[in-house]
């Protein structure tokens, strides 16, 4: 039988005996993952139905009808991708760029070099210009770079989640009108948690994640391209050099002519419907603000011991706070022992910033006083004692 | 304030007020998404842990162990790519291709198109060679394409789920070694339900979903690649020009240095490990007896009805079945009646045999003796009605 050859033996050196999953329940107040909603998790959980089930295709309009209101946009292919929020990012150029197309990266941190990365893979002629991994962008800055380089995408970082800065967006979408390009912003730590306003602030291609401010597990990404990023996709002259990120081709499965692509990761966006359907009940005003109202009481109370804020208050995000490790304290010595000791996840730092700053998220099921208070509480009754015992060491 | 632009007002011609999500409880005999096992999908509601916490970062050596039980390989490259089968596919074929790489596709379904269409995206040169859609190819036949082409890389579908033939890979990797090329194998449709001897076959690259035969839902994407492959990734001379499938990265988180790379679908993983511990559990060979088992009280049970399989026995898929609609038959009407007022899924023709055939699905946890009876009862009791119907009309 050619199926069943039966002289091929199994081989169980790799078969393992194990016991059923036991992972514990943790609070994860770092960058990500974000806890995610319990209405969301039970959801996960539930039966699959096929991907081409009218009651998919009807899930999936309500998906993109949400993600639409929680970016603020009107646009036609608002979508989902099939991996992490990184595929959605890589989507973005992949979809856009043609060998030799002039991206200018406005790198202020760890996920603007990413998006240096991606783009040279397609090609690009990368530019970039940097501020240092704690600032911001100004409109004179970025106008400066648009007239020497004169990119045909501008790509930055809404929330730089290395860095805890925000960029402030008003502006930024006239010049790149104004200089012919167009505008591709990262929005994975700011979409659902801080004020975001696409079609306003002109942006042409955008992309974020699951968890952090939707309160789903990691696994999609949203993203999604306005009418002048979907005209530099129609005017492509060769297929995009990426089939599983290919809008073309999914534009098919989620416009109306439903043509299977890939079969659907279908738990994952019933997590999704579930986390945009309560975003949606909250209202995106009242969750900005609640953000923003947890983010200001950590900011007072971790100030309050002492310690330092490494993002200025004007730039700060409130969904990810980074703080200063103070002078003779292990930070990665302190964040194990929340970990292992308290079940609680904070980030430390990234590339530059690696054993300078931990990163403290409060990104949406997780934005409460509650965490706020019990980790200002560890933080008071906990630290000192890692002082001590890092000054005795030295 | 510049993070909270106050004069920018709500659009809330999005905003929807929609009720919890209620899909039903459908039985999933098409050829995917199957259903998942009640223990997989418990595992997926469990709360998040972090992607570099030690107890994630042991869950992912328990994935990466069993995969290489399943597969029947001792490749170090074997890990789960965090997107659906599809990714997977994309991967062994981005990760190894370089432009000018010859690569030969084996074609007899739709999965081999796709294959074709990808590697042309990383700008293979790329052969074909094609057998109907409803046959296989013989070593002699793939010798002398080999001889003909001198690929780098032999790709090909171990079981096509278009149309339900399995290709009988004896042999086939010999070939591969004397030609001197590379064997990709697509065993998306075969992994957990039908023999499977990765190395003993000498097969250099393959990928696989985490639904069907794993009872996991769709979301996540097996693969794994051999010494040989291994080798032609290192020689690359650029970069892998897709950033998220690229292993040389995500061997530096999958393998011992934890490299971030990017944010693991972390409940994806909780499913699969679940889903793959429950495999070792029950072992494979018992696994695969299961699935034949089933498969041909299926076909016994269909050819009793008068019906006609589509694949010849030797070369029969335990895991899906193709049936050709009878003469006179509405093959979709019969197929939504399933759907609607039976909760069964089971599926219609891809490309040439669109309307020709159903396609059903036993596979993993669906694979049992219950589901075959409730399937047949319902084909010899109402099928009859879409004959007459159909006569009627005609």
């Amino acid at each position: 039988m050619a199926i069943a050859p039966s002289h091929l033996q199994i081989d169980s050196s790799h078969r393992r005996d194990l016991a059923p999953i036991a992972t514990p329940d943790r609070l994860l107040l770092g960058p990500g993952p974000s806890n995610a909603h319990p209405t969301v998790l039970e959801a996960l959980s539930r039966t699959p139905i096929g991907h081409l089930d009218p009651l998919y295709v009807e899930l999936m309009g309500e998906v993109q009808e949400l993600l639409r209101y929680a970016w603020q946009t009107d646009n036609r292919l608002t979508l989902p991708m099939s991996g992490t929020g990184s595929a959605a990012m890589e989507a973005t150029l992949a979809n856009t760029v043609e060998p030799g197309d002039r991206v200018l990266v406005a790198v202020k941190g760890y996920f603007g070099l990413r998006l240096v990365d991606m783009a040279g893979r397609y090609q690009a002629d990368v530019r970039v210009i940097e501020k240092p991994w704690g600032e911001a962008f100004s409109l004179d800055e970025l106008e400066a770079a648009l007239i020497e380089h004169r990119p045909a995408i501008l790509a930055m970082v809404h929330a730089e989640t290395s860095t805890g800065i925000c960029q402030p967006m008003e502006g930024v979408g006239d010049l790149c009108r104004k200089h012919n390009c167009l505008l591709l912003l990262d929005t994975v730590t700011s979409l659902g948690g801080v004020p975001l306003h696409l079609d306003a602030w002109k942006v042409d291609l955008a992309y974020s994640c699951s968890q952090k401010g939707l309160s789903c597990p990691p696994g999609l990404g949203p993203f999604t391209m306005g009418p002048r990023a979907e005209q530099k996709l129609s005017a492509r002259t060769t297929k995009v050099p990426n089939w599983y990120l290919d809008v073309s081709l999914l534009n098919q499965y989620w416009g109306s002519d439903r043509v299977y692509h890939h079969t659907a990761p279908v738990n994952m966006n019933f997590g999704m419907r579930e986390a945009l359907r309560l975003l949606a009940e909250e209202g995106l005003e009242q969750a900005w603000a609640r953000h923003r109202r947890n983010a200001e009481a950590l900011w007072s109370g971790l100030e309050g011991l002492g310690l330092v804020m490494h993002a200025p208050l004007e730039l700060r995000l409130p969904t990810l706070t980074t703080v200063r490790i103070p002078e003779g304290v292990d930070g990665k010595a302190f964040s194990q022992h929340l970990l292992n000791n308290h079940g609680i996840e904070v980030g430390g730092g990234l590339g530059v910033l690696a054993g300078k700053i931990w990163r403290i998220g409060l990104m949406g099921y997780n934005s409460t006083p509650e965490n706020v208070d019990r980790l200002l509480n560890l933080f008071e009754t906990e630290l000192p004692r890692f002082k001590q015992t890092a000054a005795v060491a030295a």
